[in-house]
């Protein structure tokens, strides 16, 4: 270890050093305290080396980055605003103090433009890195997985698959070209979050942290509804086209990303109108499906569960 | 693996079922919607079998119990009422499914006695069980640590170092009897909080999750004083006896376990007259000493730093 405990938290105070009229009490104390307000939000996330990043695919602040982007997007698919996060992490001793300020910063960021702003943590050792992130929000309408109804159309604040792309390209050590490659790399490694969607008149939301084919089940399944998405209208979409030319060029399944992929955390949503990309539409009946020219596209299970069954 | 993710959030669901008015929102949706509070304290801290638990000396109800306690305690610390916890853990896939159960149930058990509500978390995988834990509380008034004024006096909720003679039996593998045995390995293994002391009258706080010398340190710090902890003062409470029978069983200096042990998350707190165990007073200065017989007492330095300097 080539720094003391003292170190790393000057260098983390220095990164998240932030005048916020919100904090009354910030990073110091035995906990933060903070002005609250009516209606709360609150999420956890735990990420762990080797199962929710790799260290030689990920620099240090795209970590942070990721791993803030997915509490946020549990806010923001809330209807809520992201207000203060909460970071645990455990080092295990071979991290650069360079690195640390790098993972920091990109957890930082991410909570600026967010509006949001790191008011505690904790710091521990492991044998593997791991990141625990609590996100609060607030809101004064929140909108659950629940309300869809039938002839409520289906968004996506923004094209799925990105993800799903980038983490195919670095899985099978592919080197595709084009302008697509690095959107894919980088919404893999630390996805932008639908900050500017209003979704705010949406029936019900939900981010697409695991994939449609998942998160739209469930919201079905909630709604007491069926969701029927089209993947003719998602064809629309200016995002699609270039989504696709990177499937073509690597002779992968567009679709397979966009329905079954995960961690892009974009928000999707049931409503009469709302923006972002029609991607659907809701119907009487149970679970999910998805058409293309007019027949129903039948796909694998996704196995996108943290625990598979044996 | 012998259970599905979806058999893991039924036990959790029933384990974590509680009916409560200010859970607008609980488990099930992408984030929990909680009645919020015009000042809200928040804490996070993350738990690593091998680092902050074995799993050869504490069950799995035990681990959740303590787990939850160390959070609960930095909300008690600010003078602050716990309203929920957030829990995110990693499984093995080793842990069965009553295992599980158990540690949801410490958890749950503790979160009720403090009167707060489990609301939500994250379950993923790792190769060390790891459990994440958020708390949120509110409080009317927070006491900080920088509070203290020269003339106060210092109190302790409960006698600390029983954590720390816990630890000392279970590392040196010792055998001793007596009805303090059981109360060192419980206090080691699920702390007890004190939630019936008033310490709403101090003038600075915090819990004493490292040990008395760094914790008075860091408060004498804030508050430009100096800690003066009367040993003697600590030798006429009632449970000192207790202990000091049990070190003098184990040839264990008391005085070690009862200053420099961490982990029993007691309060630590200066003011007038406060209820508790009055242990020493607040003087101009820096620093904190400590006297036995009107000498000072010499210590080896504390190394409860998560991190060696080398």
């Amino acid at each position: 270890m080539q720094y003391t405990e003292a170190q790393i938290l000057k260098v983390l105070a220095d990164v998240f050093a932030q005048s916020d009229s919100r904090v009354i009490i910030g990073i110091g104390d035995d906990a933060a305290l903070v002005n609250g307000s009516a209606q709360q939000i609150l999420t956890t996330d735990l990420a762990i080396e080797g199962v929710h990043f790799r260290l030689d695919w990920s620099s240090a602040y795209e970590i942070g980055k990721r791993a803030a982007a997915a509490n946020i997007a549990d806010i923001l698919s809330m209807n809520g605003k992201c207000d203060y996060l909460l970071v645990a992490a455990a080092l295990t001793g071979r991290e650069s103090i360079d690195w640390i300020r790098d993972l920091a910063q990109g957890i930082q960021d991410q909570a600026v433009s967010a509006g949001a702003v790191v008011i505690g943590g904790d710091l521990s050792q492991g044998e593997k890195f791991s990141l625990a992130i609590t996100a609060v929000g607030s809101t004064d309408k929140a909108i659950k997985r629940s309300g869809a109804k039938v002839g409520d159309s289906i968004f996506l604040s923004s094209l799925t698959g990105w993800s799903a792309a980038g983490l195919e390209i670095l899985t099978k050590i592919l080197n595709p070209s084009g302008k697509e490659v690095a959107t894919a790399l980088n919404e893999y490694r630390a996805p932008t979050l639908d900050l500017a969607t209003d979704f705010s008149a949406a029936t019900s939301m939900s981010d697409v942290s695991d994939a449609i084919m998942i998160q739209g089940e469930q919201m079905a399944h909630a709604s007491g509804v069926r969701f029927e998405i089209d993947c003719d209208e998602i064809a629309l979409s200016e995002e699609f086209k270039d989504l696709s030319t990177l499937a073509s060029q690597l002779g992968a399944d567009v679709w397979s990303w966009i329905l079954q992929g995960g961690e892009d955390h974009c928000l999707l949503a049931t409503g009469t109108e709302l923006p972002g990309i029609r991607i659907g539409f809701v119907v009487a009946g149970t679970g999910i499906g998805a058409t293309r020219g007019g027949a129903e596209i039948k796909m694998a299970p996704v196995a996108w569960s943290h625990f598979s069954q044996d």
